[in-house]
């Protein structure tokens, strides 16, 4: 084996451990006994610590710099042999600096330079103490008992400040952990982008409250039993392409889905029987997922040519078939009469339009995961403002309940009732994933822009979903933005898939289009 | 850290790595999609690398040395003071040969030494063999297709024969296999205890055949709808002792219970809603194998002293509360009313005699798991014998189907009709576990002796059972059987507990009684 053949193989039992971990993380989501958190803490932990020891053993170092170097060495004096200097770089495999070997040993070693920086012990501590916090985090927020999460909030925080001074950043401590989720983007940035994206979302919020037009409020809310839901959206999920003879669907507290690795991907979702919302875009959302997932090169498993480009990304997937199809009307005139089927008689005094507007209420609500898709990025800004204040120590962890009210209040002009629909509300902050909210909104901005070029490119897509087919889009998808893996940062996957920088501007059309109809403004 | 703490600290990781597999294997074989299977061998060949590395790692036999070593050193020459010889050995702690560092010390100590002499390719090979096996195993059992396990079989037989040779024997290859699971035992000694077994069950299996006296064949296999056999079984489960909040029980097709760790324990079981049976006595028999992992010393979990003692003691606890109990009049006093709401209507015209003969039928039957539990150990002796053959190479694994037949046809007077219901019956040498059938008769045998002995103990546990009330046997369980962990060999604890060596009489002795009672013999 030469260098390059060696660094992949090395690579590889790192992305293995990590996807033994995804099975584990996975089974504590779904089935896991109460009483095996503790046990499942100390595997989990285990995982982690032979994970980062992988990640940062001497031996990839060893290999990086027997490959192409990050600028390139010196010219030896003529006539001179040097031999204590390294062995000379060995030549990449045709393909420049986008063929696979070049894309492969770019980015590993992106990832084992971040991870040299973070000490072993504080990996494991992160793992142990976010795999206890979940479980205490799914009981407060049952309880509606904050004080009880408060002191693991505290340790979550002050650790993740610590893993950011060791990756060491610019201008904001927050910038360092944004990075491992979006790699290259800042908090600057972001909060430029999400800044154009309100000074126009707002007027839109404001001309639909002013309209005075609200759809039925009873449509969705009715009686939908529960193993009914399951079967109507695993029906709809594999309609659009999620493939379960490689995969899966399940239900836990905060849904996810989880890639375990080629011919295995984990849906997740919950259901309420009077929230018809909840459950199906909910499997919609995680299937896009999941077929950003499955649609991964499995040739290239393991390695960055074989790995999703960014979390913006991966959730530009789950957003276009959740949004961008799956509230649209050609995708409900194929299964509109199928939801009537499935629940015989409740929807009987239900047209397509009446449906399609409750499918489409916009109203400002206290659950992120339960608001539409205009206020929803307002849910995202509030967290984004939150957790930079968290890191720059500007917001103490106990004060989090009252700083939510209020801004909750200042931007959508409501108090939450209780923590439970407020700051207890999501399970990132019990993971550690400070830094991972704003990739929400990043995925309505570039879902907008790739389903804009997809009509551009395929014609009338929306026959297509008026039929129930959905291959032609999927089959874009997998061409332009699934197999190629890390082989393009997401701004330019972007440029490359859509001929533009990521614009505000695509999301907002959609969204006027979409609401001027809707609401006649 | 001692060299005791150290060799703990390193042997607890294995086990770790163990338990992380646990959690891996339980999914494959409940909830993993089929097209996950290629990546999910990967996932379990790597662990089982890892985890043989860490129990071969030359850092536990350096440990070993420094602490009480096989045999005692010579002392040395007086004055001389050894500065190339080994440190001194660490005294271990009080409670001698019985104390629990002495013991901890010990079991590493075999486990190492049978480790090293297994080259780690080999681990790999099996690992990845036997987890594709055993995919294979389940299409050729559902389409009774032999010739495509072939091949697979006779892959793995030649890795155990290499295993064999490797780990070294004395008399026969098979005894290196069996050592793995039931430490001590040997071919020759097993073939001896079957042989006085099978004298006395052979003309009591004989005398029910004779006797003409029948249970009504419908009670059993009536419709008994699955979501209520599952809540029926789950129920008896925890009322005998299971602790549903650490443990779950699932669906799968060739039942098993997995321990993952402290807190949980997962039972596995399959149903059909017209055998009774199946899904009822596999949940208790489970439900055993669960209640001994859960009584484990938590305090102990990863070392010797919080393991179990060996399959042969494992399968006593499932087999005890599966048909000691469980088949048992006074369980069924109590349950037998609660069987007939569970499912009204059903056994409106069964009386407790009726029932209690039917569960307690003695038939000749082609499947092992399903047998009574008389006939039952005859599949073993004839799987026993198979194996050994396989494994001298008297039998080609080819010729497995008609060497099947022939010897099923000569002790139980019947040729299964095709292999689904013969040799590809059960999933064990899919999983490479040659050796581990005879493992369950030998617990058939500790459990006849184990609650003769707690009945001399107890007093009259029959009013107990009549009551549902199971709290005073598993008590004594734990205490006796569960909490001393790997403290005793399986035949030296059979004598603690019982005060007597394995016999097969107890188990002669039950049988006689309850059939000779039944059948009026």
């Amino acid at each position: 084996m030469d260098s390059y053949q060696k660094l992949i193989a090395h690579f590889k039992e790192y992305r293995l451990l990590e996807s033994i971990g995804a099975i584990a993380g996975w089974d504590q989501h779904t089935y896991m006994p109460p009483k095996g958190a503790n046990h499942r803490a100390a595997q989990m932990g285990y995982l982690a610590k032979l994970g980062h020891e992988k990640l940062t053993s001497p031996r990839i170092g060893e290999l990086l710099g027997e490959l192409a170097p990050p600028s390139p060495p010196a010219p030896l004096p003529q006539g001179e042999r040097g031999g204590s200097l390294p062995p000379h770089p060995q030549p990449l495999s045709p393909g420049g600096e986008k063929g696979d070997e070049a894309v492969n040993v770019r980015e590993i070693r992106r990832a084992y330079e971040r991870a040299v920086k973070v000490p072993g012990t504080l990996v494991e501590e992160i793992a142990k103490t976010t795999s206890q916090a979940q479980n205490v985090w799914a009981e407060a927020r049952k309880q509606n008992d904050f004080p009880s999460f408060a002191p693991w909030l505290e340790k979550i925080v002050a650790l993740k400040r610590e893993e950011a001074a060791a990756v060491g950043y610019k201008d904001s401590p927050y910038d360092a952990l944004l990075d491992e989720y979006e790699p290259g983007a800042t908090a600057a940035e972001i909060t430029r982008v999400f800044a154009e994206l309100r000074a126009d979302l707002v007027p839109l919020v404001g001309a639909i409250a002013e309209s005075g037009k609200r759809p039925r409020k009873d449509i969705l809310t009715r009686e939908f039993a529960v193993d009914r839901q399951h079967i109507f959206g695993q029906a709809a999920a594999a309609a659009i392409g999620f493939d379960f003879q490689a995969g899966r669907l399940d239900t836990t507290v905060h849904p996810f889905c989880s890639g375990i690795g080629p011919g295995d991907c984990r849906l997740t979702t919950r259901y309420h029987p009077r929230e018809f919302n909840q459950g199906f875009w909910g499997i919609l959302h995680e299937a896009g997922h999941g077929i950003y997932e499955q649609g991964l090169d499995p040739e290239h498993f393991g390695t960055p040519c074989g790995s999703f480009a960014s979390l913006g990304i991966h959730e530009s997937q789950s957003r276009l078939w959740e949004n961008q199809v799956g509230r649209g009307r050609p995708f409900w005139e194929h299964f509109f009469p199928r939801l009537k089927q499935t629940f015989p008689g409740t929807l009987d005094d239900v047209t397509l339009d009446d449906f399609l507007f409750a499918a489409n209420k916009v109203e400002k609500s206290f659950i992120r995961v339960e608001a539409d898709e205009a206020t929803y990025n307002m849910h995202i800004i509030l967290r984004f403002d939150m957790e930079q204040a968290l890191m720059t120590g500007d917001l103490k962890p106990s004060d989090v309940p009252g700083a939510w009210s209020e801004r909750f209040k200042a931007m959508l002009d409501q108090t939450p009732p209780d923590d439970t629909q407020g700051c207890l509300q999501d399970i990132h902050w019990s993971m550690g994933g400070l830094g991972y909210f704003p990739t929400y909104t990043l995925g309505n901005l570039y879902a907008a822009q790739f389903i804009q070029q997809a009509r551009k490119d395929l014609g009338d897509l929306d026959a297509d979903f008026r039929i129930g087919r959905f291959e032609r889009l999927k089959g874009w998808l997998n061409e332009k933005v699934h197999r190629p893996g890390q082989r393009y940062r997401a701004g330019e996957l972007c440029q490359r898939v859509t001929g533009s920088a990521l614009s505000h501007k695509p999301l907002i059309a959609y969204l006027r289009g979409k609401y001027e109809a809707l609401y006649n403004i």
